[in-house]
């Protein structure tokens, strides 16, 4: 049974589909309400770029995770979700640099995609080698965290050591089966909300079987390893499981956990919910791993 | 009349008048939701304490607000409260130190000025003139923001530079006419509740009437300048008032503002409402007169 403070995330989500959201920046600080605060991080503004810095006392300063956050292409921040990746942050051991992209509706794919890139390389530019990067991110971000190193490799970037993609959204059709078997279980998301948000997000011109929206569709051979995780209660669940079949099929290694009677983005109730803090720390062990820490 | 962003603070304070609250912790992060966001501000954990720096990046290193949060001294946290005195330490163009003391019921009166007390002696060790810091707090950590004044200066250490307390709580009686006059106006605070809340703060034996708790009956002489804020339409409007009162009879520099249909901390809305913005201005231009900026 779900723990009582993962229940959070389902009240949650409900409280998000009857409407009963403020404005979108209050909203934002009502998603970040999920999370617990981590003891000994530092939060540093970037001078210049719409980014933290997000350092855990003990971290090693030459490793990091860069973090795609979520909302659906037409919310989230990096307030939003500052706290829920300082938490992944402390469990690999690595700074964490999490950014603000630009949203939808009146910013359209490929803007995010790109943004995401020209991040990656300023990162690279301060010195951080590919080899000691790991793109994380949820839902929205999840994709991305494919998405831009299939972006980053047509650009001519070197490639990122692995990925650690939770609740992905790469299905902007919303084909998966799940969407009608978990139906009554999510308390959020359906398939007209998915594809509504993915119109608003691919403009009239843009494509849901662009390989840069849907990473599926592209080339996933000689991508660094993957750890999925998702919940079994979303509707979502069979992005994950379409995702993690892709890389295989490229020969990428890929691993796939789904926490059973979870929400989409459970991991946002970190340091408080058991389930929350467990999926963090499988991610920190494996993100150690492809950091070699 | 109060500004749309402003009514922000009233629904707040309904929706704690109403029951609509979580735990403790989600309480505080709800609170936190008034604030926005502060730009260019650094948030560092200091190791060992329950405390957090804020750096604004333009601060003067050397001259610091020591910041006492507020929350009835049963809730408030460095975490709730984080982003209200990132503002003000930006408007004055300091670092801030805000940290955490014990609360009520587990831990009584005078644990809280004592903790007080030695965070401003922690900050003397740092290297920091007395003469370059200045006390400030909302609500409870108003009051507090004079009354660890007196209990420092009863333990041999020197004032500092002068106070910023703002809807300060001192009166533990709740015998201010505007807990009559406001009675409609003020969105959660009576006097029932505030009797309360001094009765689980100061225990069985702790007496409304000692300095350190209600600074007016304490001796003010010598206490650098202090400048007050409070909501015109509060019951703790008297507060302000007496205090002001009280260091003016001391012989104290005091400015009193008080700011029409205003409720109690409606600064916590700074970033987001124009008279919460004009308020943290004011204290910042104040502020930097008095630390010489």
């Amino acid at each position: 049974m779900a723990s009582k403070e993962s229940e959070a995330v389902r009240r949650h989500w409900r409280r998000a589909a009857s409407g009963d959201r403020a404005d979108g920046e209050l909203a934002n600080d009502q998603w970040a309400e999920l999370t617990g605060e981590p003891a000994d991080v530092d939060y540093l503004a970037v001078p210049g770029r719409p980014a933290l810095w997000l350092v855990p006392h003990d971290a090693t300063a030459d490793r990091v995770l860069l973090c795609l956050h979520g909302g659906g292409y037409i919310s989230g921040s990096r307030y939003s979700h500052r706290k829920l990746f300082a938490h992944l942050a402390k469990a690999v051991g690595a700074r964490a640099l999490v950014f603000d992209y630009s949203l939808a509706p009146e910013h359209i794919h490929p803007v995010q995609v790109d943004e995401a890139v020209d991040t990656y390389r300023w990162l690279l530019d301060q010195g951080i080698a590919p080899e000691h990067v790991v793109f994380t991110g949820d839902s929205a971000g999840g994709g991305m965290a494919i998405t831009t190193q299939l972006r980053a490799r047509a650009a001519g970037l070197p490639l990122p050591a692995g990925a650690l993609p939770f609740s992905p959204w790469i299905d902007f059709e919303a084909s998966g089966a799940t969407y009608d078997s978990n139906r009554e279980r999510d308390a959020f998301f359906h398939r007209d909300l998915v594809r509504g948000l993915a119109r608003v997000f691919l403009g009239p011109e843009g494509s849901p079987r662009d390989p840069f929206v849907n990473p599926t569709y592209g080339d996933l051979t000689g991508l660094g390893p993957i750890y999925i995780q998702v919940g079994g209660d979303e509707v979502l669940l069979d992005d994950a499981r379409q995702l993690a079949e892709a890389a295989e099929r490229a020969g990428v290694d890929v691993r796939l956990d789904v926490f059973p009677e979870m929400q989409h983005t459970f991991q946002m109730a970190a340091g408080r919910a058991p389930e929350a803090d467990d999926a963090i720390a499988r991610m920190g062990q494996w993100g150690r791993k492809v950091l070699g820490l």
